[in-house]
């Protein structure tokens, strides 16, 4: 049984989302449909991007996702099919799928051209749904349109890296549900540049010297839990994504705060990683982490 | 297999939505359940009304469908089951189904009468989801309710037009996700009032002369795009439900803001149309609109 | 079919719940998957405890539900399954599973050992999925845990009662949808203290003389509509899971306020039954409620 997902920017209150899985069991009474999100901030694209490229994995392959961000048909945004990780998507080509095809070479692209077939003025009702039924009958995307090369590239997606491989300067593309913030640095990415060496992660006025592999790790448990002040504390660790993140410890961004509200850190904010030539302590004393307290 | 779609004021938080999805699978295991929404506000009737009626039409004809809003059994709140447009719907009689009742003429309402056999207080959960079960298995409305004639209406649904047949004074019913805001003059009702002539939609002190039919064709995609500034521009378009709507291009409520919120327009305010006898400008010149910006 | 339910605070914009999702298919394309919440509060126990008990009971027997708060394994939070009631529950031993087990002695509790063999920092989908797809599919608790007697209590969790049973003493814990304030005090603990003594419940300077056992019980419909003024009156029942529940005619959190906001009520106060030995108002002349009123 086919899968079709579901990212949008429609919110949970419209009816948007009610009459697409309608018009979806219309065509295709047996398909699954799987809500991804539909509360990417309005016209967000970079949202949108991380969202996808890190719930597409969890689906078996052959699965279909609709993305309906900044959807409207016009001379500059044209619709697009995509094949990718055996793996379909359907968008606009805005730059959403640009985060994605640079990670995972796109095995086929095409700009759908079904749309003189088709009257109405809500194009992920209208066309996507055309589409991705199509796709999930097993139908191919030569059908629905013209094979392209390229697609529309997100700027300041990847992270910089100066010559001398000392510094990586990337940026806040993510906030999360509990406010932590999300780099466009990934951990293979860092891994290569780091090989090894100490460093030093700076955000605003907020330092780090460790990465975690969880958030817990930033707990000592050797203290008794009355004598802890761990909630609220800062910390780096490499997220199930892969990505870096800055988090704050059982966070809360309506109550406690977070770590976009505590440390004010915001999207498009930089984050940079100093690399240091030698170990900055001497071997046989561990590094210690120097993390900014919140309470 | 049979649908049996939600549309509730419950939220997304509480464990109302899961109860009642576990209740119908208790009885039906194979049918599919499909949100509409569950964020219209609190005891809101016409938000409600606006919501079921844009989604119902897109799925398959025989589906069912419940709405949870102001449900609550007692002597001036009577439940009630109404077949329409070959769709199935479930609801408290408290103008909800009006809107709708309005445009299509509804094939039977029964008031339901099943209540001595059902303890609980939760009266989605106890009768509700009963009746959609019942419905969804291909049993009639007669064997849970007695036919009735009317159904209790909605006030200020329908908007006002003068005797000379010059203007039309409609008003907000809704406002979307985008913050854009949504009144009850449809665009059939328009047409036929308009006759072809020119005409000025004013919205407290905004005035638009033109009704696009999608939100990108404020765009003068020949100006180059850096040396664009559209967004955050007013514009009026039909929406895709077929309601003149007041947009903002490219809004964003938390952000840059909204129609709602740039122009001052909040639900049940009053939006006119002035029709003029002969056209605003000489035949040869092209309309132009003048549009608010909000730069 | 077997069913799978959800319940986190992964909110409902993050891709968690739909990497969820698309993993679960991955193994079991065949099972169903219903969300009961995602909108719990941050790493909130008492909440999430609230939720999955009010909700599970209505789903089928030999239902699965995955629990996502505060999951994230270390030395003091492992990860249990529980069988209980004929449903199964997975979830940290943080407590969540407290109030249920209070109420309906588990059959079984296993500490889940299967992390070895699973890699990954997101317990809820590399852990919990891989553990519900296996009791889906008929698998005994036996093969991913060994058996434990005793779970992680949740303190402050039972109202307290004095030595001549003349005061219950309670506390919020929830707040739903409505802002209706939710007490941890039973109807069925209520009534086993009140052996039909007259009662007053207070809340901070709000007093109560009655619980209804529906909402509009409220209203007088002798009076003519036009005369009325319930809406915004206080007001207390049991609500549809049993608890008493202190809330406001028609309240809306975000327009005319709630029995949280108008009255200030919050998570963790106080709410106080007075039982009085004698009734309060001589035979034959009815109680007479004392409700607030906040228009």
């Amino acid at each position: 049984m086919a899968i079709i997902t579901l990212t949008s920017d429609f919110g949970e209150k419209d009816h948007f989302v009610g009459a697409i899985k309608g018009a979806i069991y219309s065509e295709l009474p047996d398909v699954k449909i799987v809500d991804i999100s539909h509360s990417i901030s309005p016209f967000n694209i970079p949202e949108a991007a991380y969202i996808i490229q890190n719930a597409y994995k969890s689906f078996p392959k052959g699965s279909v996702h609709i993305i309906g961000v900044d959807s409207e048909l016009n001379e500059e945004n044209k619709h697009i099919a995509v094949t990718l990780d055996e793996h379909y998507f359907i968008c606009a080509n805005n730059g959403i799928m640009s985060m994605l095809c640079n990670e995972i070479a796109p095995d086929k692209i095409v700009e759908i051209n079904i749309h003189d077939k088709i009257q109405g003025s809500f194009p992920v009702l209208d066309v996507f749904v055309k589409v991705a039924c199509h796709i999930a009958r097993g139908g191919t995307l030569d059908v629905i349109g013209k094979t392209i090369d390229t697609i529309k590239p997100l700027k300041n997606l990847v992270p910089f890296i100066n010559e001398e491989k000392t510094q990586i300067i990337g940026s806040i593309i993510y906030i999360d549900n509990y406010g932590n913030v999300v780099t466009n640095i990934k951990q293979s990415f860092f891994e290569t540049v780091q090989k090894g060496r100490d460093f030093e992660i700076s955000a605003r006025n907020n330092k780090f010297k460790t990465v975690f592999s969880k958030y817990s790790d930033v707990v000592n448990f050797e203290i008794p839990e009355d004598k802890r002040h761990d909630e609220g504390r800062g910390l780096v660790v490499f997220n199930s994504g892969g990505f870096l993140e800055i988090a704050v410890y059982r966070s809360n961004p309506t109550t406690v705060g977070s770590a976009s509200s505590l440390m004010g850190l915001n999207l498009m904010d930089t984050v940079s990683v100093n690399f240091v030539a030698t170990p900055l302590v001497p071997k046989g004393i561990e590094s210690v982490s120097a993390f900014q307290d919140y309470k």
